[in-house]
């Protein structure tokens, strides 16, 4: 397996997914809304969600694309729209993302907060109207699939962790820097999984198992981005090397230390293939690859 | 009837179902997210939507509330959230609504942004739970009801209608109005009667007529709300009279004529009554006398 290939490949199939699901207008006062959700959407990111997703769906038997895409593709919009409204002046008021304007800073604030709301609402659309279309036993999947992505997505999950994240860091401990990077990040990252394997027919037991995966996945991207603050060269990251610790933001680094961060990151990767190599199918190369590829980036 | 009596009621009815079904915190950390999330969910509204929904589920043949008291949450959850993004500063920038301090004001706007979002994605995370749990016609029911409420919450529907109410209104005419109105409002007031319809047992034939019924009190409400612009005292309307037209602002009323706006108004409420009519089911009093409450309100 040629992982980086196959990785390219993959990106190019979520962006196909992306284009064919993305909400087209119908009249002609309202094109903005559209531009400013595609402008976000197909910004270039690295489609990790939907690629776990699709990882996770082929493993646990799932043969048919089709029966995922939908999920995919509204995955990433809900991952999109949280970028684009934690990137609004009321939040961390950014102004680039990718290299290029953020939403708010290209269509303006108004349009920004309705493109995120907009992405949001589209992606439950397509997956209601793709459980809609399916055999009785496809209709069970998709809501226990829904329900993965609508939880990870809301205040028990990706919300909650924002939530925390825009509150009075003064004293911050391990605890809740654990408690933000769990649900503002490992909650999605969990639900790709975890709506993928029930998608592809996996038992609960093996779901749980996706779940842990996810889990660790997710943590550990959150303490590499931690430990490349600290560590990485203005150039490889691609940011300012250090803007965290010097803006005096407790991370999972500074409070912990280096060592055992990268040690923190080691355990969780292993733990991650362990439970992988409990679950049952084939393509288990790729995503065993993927967390590699994850823990192991250098930006 | 003592239609007065039975509104209360219902209202009644709604408040406690709403409770029900807020999301409440697990952890320390996120308390402020579910304290403006009730803030703005419980601050008196009026409950039109989730009543129109009971009321079309009743007639519908529906008999047990449980069934679509989920549903009914979700919107006013919906509404709820579009309110609180309308108010940020971005937008219309309101201090206040119904009196008190709008969500912004009260827990800032980066709570506030949040607060919405997580109302919307609650909205779908309850409709979701619900649709598991019946057998599989109810299941069928409650897909076609979420798929009424997220095209009407959406760019088709109140986004759409939104997002052309933020745009320069110099050009503005009486299709734009209409454009807006029909996004902004009654996709939402169709919604809630086709999804109540559709969970109630409706027929397709039934569930359109429902639809027209919707569009119906929808553009009314909106053509009285100009309408009330104009004629009512200041006292009445809660608000500074005529605050829209002087602001320039051209409405229903300005462009087509107080007396033929009067006339829209009678028209479809007419039509409205006319398509009731048409519909098989008891409990049509209460309807009928709820398009007449909306219409004939002087504030």
């Amino acid at each position: 397996m040629d992982f980086s290939q196959e990785l390219l490949e993959k990106r190019q199939i979520v962006d196909d997914i992306l284009i064919n699901y993305m909400a087209s207008s119908a009249c002609k006062y309202d094109q903005i809304i559209y531009e400013a959700m595609a402008y976000s959407l197909m910004a270039g990111g690295k489609r990790v969600r939907p690629i776990l997703m699709l990882t996770a769906y082929g493993i646990s038997g799932g043969q048919n694309i089709k029966e995922v895409e939908a999920f995919m593709a509204a995955m990433e919009m809900i991952h999109t729209y949280s970028l684009i409204h934690d990137d609004l002046p009321a939040m961390d008021d950014d102004d680039y993302r990718r290299g290029i304007l953020t939403c708010h800073k290209k269509f303006g604030e108004d349009i920004a907060i309705l493109a995120g709301d907009a992405l949001l609402n589209h992606a439950y659309e397509i997956m209601i109207k793709a459980s809609m279309n399916g055999a009785t036993s496809l209709v069970a999947k998709a809501l226990l699939a829904m329900k993965e992505i609508g939880t990870a997505a809301g205040t028990q999950g990706m919300i909650g962790g924002q939530v925390v994240d825009m509150l009075d860091k003064s004293n911050i401990d391990l605890d809740i820097i654990e408690y933000i990077h769990l649900h503002k990040t490992s909650a999605i990252i969990e639900a790709s999984l975890t709506a993928g394997a029930y998608l592809g027919g996996a038992s609960v037991e093996e779901v749980e198992r996706f779940r842990v995966i996810g889990r660790c996945i997710g943590l550990a991207f959150q303490i590499q981005d931690d430990i490349l603050d600290i560590t990485s060269t203005t150039e490889e990251l691609g940011k300012q090397v250090g803007s965290d610790h010097k803006n005096g933001k407790a991370t999972y680094v500074t409070l912990k230390g280096l060592e055992a961060s990268k040690k923190e990151v080691a355990n969780l990767m292993d733990q991650a293939s362990e439970e992988l190599q409990q679950i049952k199918g084939d393509q288990k190369e790729f995503l065993n690859a993927f967390i590699l590829y994850l823990s192991n980036r250098k930006k």
